[in-house]
């Protein structure tokens, strides 16, 4: 069983992190990070810089795929990166293709979620509808081989349902014990019909001004 | 206000990502990831290659310092790794000091746990102790300056706290926003309290094994 979470220049850290976190725990897959070149990629931030030591070419026939998202999958979608091309080329031989957050416009962009539900960050709703898909307002979104999940966090939910539906209950639960997944947010505002207006406003008005900076003014 | 995330070879790469992605979110913060040296560190796993940029020497008074855990952190709290001394030199200069999952080790190993309630990961309990602190069953112990948190995945809920108790409510709410963190475990098995018995005794003997592979047979 290969695991392939597919990475970019610009990726949101947690999303990639998240789900890596929970199938390095099964005890008979291969977690592999690939990306379109080896050698040095880093996040949205600059700061985490990881090397990189496959490239999608070496993983073209992953079991199950996942993409993170971050603001720059926007322009990665538009403009059809490597990353596109392997999603799309690698889709038809997987058992799970999957995404995190603004990942799902890269599942979008390779033809993946023409006439589905499927879900994003809630900041991304909008994008998500130009590729076809019905965005969906769940923390995770199955449809047959394609499962997306919310933003950023919402990939540690989606690898233990996945890791249930593939392996069984009793590895999920073992899985999520081991990282002690017993979530306790400090506040009930992880979610835009839970969060008070003024926060969501907040959000939304900083997720638009950081998607202009990253698109570069288009 | 700089924020330092002190890594070593080994750590667990969630117990990390979860503050890192919470506190980048910040508007006025700068986060910085240091190790013993520059260069390539790899996780627990050996498949996430971080490159460091910053050494401990060059991050000698953070404001908050976090450090995360991992089956070596045992062996690092018991020799006195350059983790060990840095917490030691810059905790009495921050405003916080933090550990997530068995990171507590490295905060015991420099003297600021005796006498202290403090959380681990649950299968550490015993070994936190040694250290004079008390044991504690909650998601993140506070005492003072000295903030713990339970394993792995708790990172995120302690940042969270840190990121209240320092900005206030609103800027902690709309980073949890921002991220999405409205957790929906697809079970209720995160905390050994609520996981199945057979599945706490799974976890146990399987953290076992893999310490004392890590510890290479001591």
């Amino acid at each position: 069983m290969q695991i392939a979470i597919g990475l970019f220049p610009g990726f949101t850290a947690l999303d990639a992190i998240g789900p890596y976190q929970v199938f390095t725990q099964l005890p008979d897959a291969a977690v592999v990070l690939c990306a379109s070149k080896k050698g040095e990629l880093a996040d949205d931030n600059g700061l985490l810089r990881l090397n990189i030591a496959h490239t999608f070419e070496e993983v073209d026939a992953p079991d199950i795929l996942v993409v993170p998202g971050g603001f720059i999958t926007r322009r990665l979608a538009r403009d059809g990166d490597p990353i596109v091309d392997w999603v799309r080329a690698a889709h038809p031989g997987t058992t799970f293709t999957a995404s995190v957050c603004t990942g799902a416009l890269l599942l979008g962009a390779a033809g993946l979620l023409d006439g589905l539900d499927a879900t994003t960050h809630w900041c991304a709703y909008e994008e998500l509808a130009r590729y076809g898909a019905t965005p969906t307002e769940e923390r995770v979104v199955r449809r047959g081989r394609v499962w997306t999940a919310a933003g950023v966090s919402a990939g540690i939910d989606l690898a233990l349902t996945l890791v249930a539906e593939t392996y069984g209950d009793a590895i999920a639960q073992a899985i999520q014990l081991g990282i002690e997944y017993d979530p306790q947010p400090p506040f009930d505002a992880g979610a835009p019909s839970k969060a008070p207006a003024e926060i969501v406003e907040l959000v939304r008005s900083r997720s638009a001004a950081r998607e202009a900076e990253v698109l570069g003014g288009e």
